[in-house]
């Protein structure tokens, strides 16, 4: 048996794994955060029982962390934040990304079974 | 409040986003099949609370979609199916992708709180 | 030896390598198209050399390959249209990638040497 | 007008970009590096004109790039070498990518016209 709460659970993970993995490797710079940022939030959005996703990387990080004359690094964990809110049948999960410990760690912080 | 086996099925989640993004898009054909298998499965096995993944290429699918003369296909969800364990404190979660309607469908098979 | 064009031709290879195979297998559905597209040009205009890159997702096409409920389906090459103009030292390269033949063909349209 | 090896500078950097944009972010620790080396050779050779391709991921270096408790890092440049043969008509190229004062460049190392 797999309660409502526990599908729910399952689904936010899986939206988290999709977004860190297919946009980690890419090339970006100061210049195209905003747009890298909305790409994902709208990519993953189409997911089912996917309601919202926020994307917020950091200028500061980024620049940060171009560390060669090439004027740009590769999208990681530690230059973002993320928020997502899932649905699934009555149950809403908060969840979110952040860097705890120098491991960008993927938490659900809210399940609402309501 | 969340619980172990809410917590587990979220980490069940992780690691089918993070496969299934990760490596689509690989080209692949017959006489690869097997390599891909093998890293897909000992890749994410690295992840936390993953204690066993098992991936099935089919290689009469990956013949059958291989529609020009370039001898290859690129890697999706139609091509395989995926089976993981995952263990987070005492629940043990059961997961599968498979094509059902022709979605590959992740599914939570069985969470057991021993 | 190298020649400038050689390298100019070589630049424009990475650039469509790493296009494609970033992006490919992302969520997307007509609502979504536009923003993937400015995503996708600026992560590969970050890259050196690169002067411009238009993508030009498909609207009819994404809908058309939406054969599920779930109202969304993944990038690949069949969906898009791709121009880049590359310059190394001297030399222009222009480069597109189209579907010939039911296969995305990345193709060098001129190499101009000046 | 295109040459030769023209265009067979773009095809090797067509999967220089490739292999690049395709892997990167893969988990990897020292257990794991043998099969992601052979998955990812296997993978690129499936592609048009590519005759063989090398993949060195360094165990001490993913050692190293361990900076967490979860025992395991993504794979990026810093960790691998490649090298690669490419052959068009009757032009054969060789490449590599290699760290260069802390950028995975990738270069062609030699054009040969036969």
């Amino acid at each position: 048996m797999v309660t409502d709460a526990q599908q729910a659970c399952f689904e936010a993970g899986i939206k988290f794994g999709s977004l860190y993995h297919q946009f980690a490797g890419t090339p970006v710079s100061p210049s195209s955060t905003r747009s890298l940022e909305t790409a994902m939030a709208e990519a993953i959005e189409n997911q089912p029982h996917c309601e919202s996703v926020t994307v917020t990387i950091h200028d500061d990080r980024v620049a940060d962390a171009i560390d060669h004359e090439n004027g740009y690094t590769e999208l990681t964990g530690s230059l973002m934040d993320v928020e997502m809110a899932i649905r699934y049948a009555d149950v809403a999960v908060s969840t979110r990304m952040r860097m705890v410990d120098g491991y960008p760690l993927m938490e659900l912080v809210d399940v609402d079974e309501r």
